[in-house]
């Protein structure tokens, strides 16, 4: 048995927008929180009778995407994925639970979309054009030329470090205006 | 140290409620959902390659409320509180930090409240009417005439157990009709 601490790998993406979230809500630009990881405990002991320990539990899926909130009077969720491959997006990266969820965020009126992390770019892509692909299309990833396509480029900067509300404005509230 | 299984207390509300938002998200008149209890992981083991085991965590607080979703295109939070006192709610019941989150929904215009069980009795209490409260008094719990008079009460049935969501038009949508 191998014990180590809490693997960073993969948290890059994570931790840049967790910090871009910190800056928009103190700004009180939206309201949009990482939802915390889901844990199934199976067994709590008690040291003392003040304090207890959780001292067996695993890792559990989710259904629903890793970040939601409000954002200009809309329900906004999203999920974050970083992508080695420098051509294409691996499909599994998206659990079939987590389509049927942005089909149905979709149907309510939410705005839904990833953030990709892919050749050292961000982008932030629809939700609408992720089903619209898979609807479309036989291949197991979605290319990268789509994503750059159809795609919302995210600009990087000091505060936020990912300015990805923009592309949200981009995105989802041009047609509307 | 004694070891015991996940305790109920507390859990009947949660439950029906969960069993709501079961019933409301599959018929797609929303999509509400209960965020996972934060915990934090300590420690993980690795009893073998392709599984591994939290085997040391605790519960941590959570700074937002507990349920949180979309309905009628609105942003919607909220969180379930069970009341053994028949004569007032503890505002203990409330942390500080959640308390601060509900006015942040509100100054984002999201739709945010309290289900409170009490006398054998559900209420919705709007997040600005406890805001309210607070404001204008000194007590240390919300006397439940209060609950009465301001709280909208929230009918039991079959399917769903709980008809919270009507509650919640009563609550949020007379007003803009």
């Amino acid at each position: 048995m191998k014990n180590t601490s809490y693997s960073n790998r993969g948290m890059f993406l994570e931790n840049i927008i967790n910090e871009s979230n910190t800056y928009y809500n103190s700004n009180e630009k939206s309201l949009i929180f990482k939802k915390p990881t889901p844990i199934k405990v199976l067994n709590v002991s008690y040291p003392n009778n003040k304090s207890h320990l959780i001292d067996k539990a695993v890792y559990s899926s989710i259904s629903t995407l890793d970040y939601n909130g409000i954002y200009r009077e809309r329900y906004i969720e999203f999920d974050a994925k970083e992508c080695q491959s420098k051509t294409s997006f691996p499909l599994s990266n998206i659990k079939e639970h987590q389509l049927e969820h942005i089909k149905a965020v979709i149907k309510q009126k939410g705005i839904v979309f990833l953030i990709i992390y892919m050749n050292n770019e961000f982008f932030l892509l629809k939700g609408n054009d992720i089903i619209d692909y898979i609807n479309n299309s036989d291949r197991k990833s979605i290319e990268f030329e789509y994503i750059k396509e159809k795609g919302y480029k995210i600009k990087e900067s000091y505060l936020p470090r990912l300015k990805y509300l923009d592309a949200v404005d981009d995105a989802f509230f041009k047609e509307t205006i």
